[in-house]
């Protein structure tokens, strides 16, 4: 079975879930299957939203009477599977609690997740999908614009923040620092959420940084927080202007490195541009999303219940790597962050053992096709099958 | 002579100025010739340095004294040619103070600007170099991310907005519009600095977008303003040229709307991202960038003064052009917005017109070469040649 491509767009459908023809996944005719074929990244909004439905009657305090709900409208065969496609930690507790549903009710049911999250915080795989394309635009963003900034520094601009996404593992803030190799090359910090900020500090490395390089290129993760645990963007303050701060870490650093040292600063905030740029995407990154894709339908049409199928790492140089998986009760609820090996004794960089689980995941160019200067990506035509189960199915 | 490539960086140089042999460009080798191969993507940082301390000799108020300190530093030879390769209206006026030289105080001079800003307001040019890669990157982040809003829209994110470049002119914030096709297809509204504007009229049309379509995105131009001329988001900083350094108009605008409407929402702000973007270039743009620079020395070469190669439309579909050239004088300080007639009567869009000369200029793919997951740019590498003229030469 050939997966959505990343970088698809599902407009919504009529009726709401499309049952696809078993015989596609070696099934007989009448056997009851529901398939959520939502795509890395997470273009497949009908879904999304059937999705957030389901979950909904299955939160903890609507206890047994909303997971009979949802069991009872999945009563229509002797036997259901599910194929669960989308997956940061939140969705893999709802994909758990859905795998539950068979054991605690008697309702045969075969869930599987899949790992697919930019965050990349999800345990027990090498990575998640859609992390190393994000990984590689802001790579390559931080190396651009931090030749931009290099090209004016003498007269002009001498900092230059760039916000990037990550509430509280700084994988992708990390993914900035393989821009560049040399102490003076971009990114000159980076601001994890995992090292407490401390403002002084902070403000003496962006001063060494103007006075040994000429400039300083910083990227932060919107997740930074001081040792209180305070995020800096929730700081609720007004900018030098008495403005009220309108959000955004980046701004907000990059105005107290004017306020302290007067130095001429430009910010960035790349938001959805760094997780949809289908268009810088890796490789390796389709590549494995496909993989767990396909290794997820696998394991779901051979009964493999309450399972997530993980990448697992084989070598760095050359990148080798296979499929396997675990028990979602493993990774449910579970984040993994920035060990302390991958951030430098400064807190202000990447190590070079982070470098090197890093650089192979960005590997790779993987362009869509284009027309008329744009990519063209796909958009599922939705067209329905024939309706398979017995009795009535809504959500 | 080979142009550098577009997304090239010079490291500073010591001497701060290399004199190429001049039997490349087929001159005598005792010809004096001073070249200025800044590129048009402004990774130069020392010749940008140079330029900004000849420019600042050659302020108005500097007078006939600081004109002759100049041109007394090229007294080095019987004549002088001069390749001013930065071109924004700041520096085509630069330029033509430059031209002007021999003729007021009977120093030979050849003085040639290119056209290369991204703003791609500059007159009797059909754009700039610079500015199809970054109207390419606009109109792709804005398809992308709307990919994103849309399969979120119904649980998640309704309004979304992106800041791109853009002081006086639209030209960029136009390029979003290429993303879409179709008026439930984003951009939903684009604020151009062409257009006053009005804040119910704008909070009204995103109601209207998020009631039809189910969400809504935004691209705004750093210069939106209101009807008195007063810029949205004014940062209160100056650049080197005493302009106001503006920024933060995208967050601006979403608290707007989140004020009137209660719709959640992100922002985006591209800021240099967008213009160093060598990764998502315009072929188009990096023809036509080569294209003007060879022009220029051939037109310094042939000892033409005080003109600006500029790009011909011959036809649209498929895009026919060719080079000609016009006098600084007709360029310098003139600023080129866009016409009535490519913004739709509601000034909320892009007409046909617009999108016709829009989208070739977008037209493929130029790719740089990358090694471990990134792009290579390349770095000049400032071998200095010897020296041909016959006095001391400092800046």
């Amino acid at each position: 079975m050939r997966l959505p491509n990343l970088g698809v767009c599902v407009e919504p459908l009529t009726p709401a879930i499309a049952i696809p023809d078993l015989a596609v996944l070696g099934l007989p005719s009448d056997e009851p299957l529901l398939l959520c074929p939502g795509t890395p990244f997470k273009y497949s909004p009908v879904h999304d939203h059937v999705w957030a439905r389901i979950a909904k009657g299955l939160r903890p305090e609507s206890g047994k009477r909303g997971w009979a709900r949802i069991a009872g409208r999945w009563r229509g065969g002797s036997s259901g599977r599910l194929v669960f496609f989308r997956s940061g930690n939140d969705s893999m507790d709802t994909a758990l609690k859905v795998s539950q549903i068979g054991e605690s009710l008697g309702y045969p049911i075969t869930c599987v997740g899949v790992p697919k999250t930019v965050d990349n915080d999800l345990p027990h795989t090498d990575c998640c999908p859609g992390f190393g394309s994000v990984a590689k635009y802001i790579a390559v963003s931080t190396r651009e614009a931090g030749l931009d900034v290099a090209s004016m520094a003498r007269t002009s601009t001498k900092v230059f923040v760039l916000e990037v996404m990550g509430r509280h593992a700084g994988w992708i803030a990390a993914a900035g620092g393989l821009a560049g190799r040399k102490p003076h090359e971009p990114p000159h910090i980076i601001l994890f959420p995992e090292v407490p900020f401390e403002k002084e500090k902070f403000l003496a490395k962006v001063k060494q940084c103007v006075n040994d390089y000429g400039f300083c290129v910083i990227v932060v993760s919107e997740g930074s927080a001081t040792a209180d645990g305070k995020f800096l963007a929730d700081a609720g303050t007004t900018d030098a202007f008495g403005h009220t701060q309108l959000g955004g870490v980046g701004p907000l650093v990059a105005n107290m490195v004017r306020e302290a040292h007067g130095y001429k600063y430009h910010w960035a905030v790349a938001d959805y541009l760094q997780r949809a740029a289908r268009h810088i995407a890796s490789k390796v990154d389709v590549d494995q999303a496909y993989a767990v894709g396909k290794a997820a339908v696998d394991l779901a049409v051979k009964g493999v219940n309450a399972v997530m199928p993980t990448i697992v790492r084989k070598a760095s140089k050359p990148y080798k790597w296979t499929i396997g998986h675990v028990p979602l009760g493993e990774v449910a609820n579970k984040e993994k962050k920035l060990p302390p090996e991958y951030i430098t004794a400064d807190g202000f960089g990447i190590t070079d053992a982070c470098r090197r689980y890093l650089e192979p995941l960005i590997g790779g160019e993987a362009y869509p096709p284009y027309k008329d200067g744009l990519p063209e990506y796909v958009r599922i035509k939705g067209v329905a099958v024939r309706r398979k189960l017995k009795t009535e199915f809504k959500i």
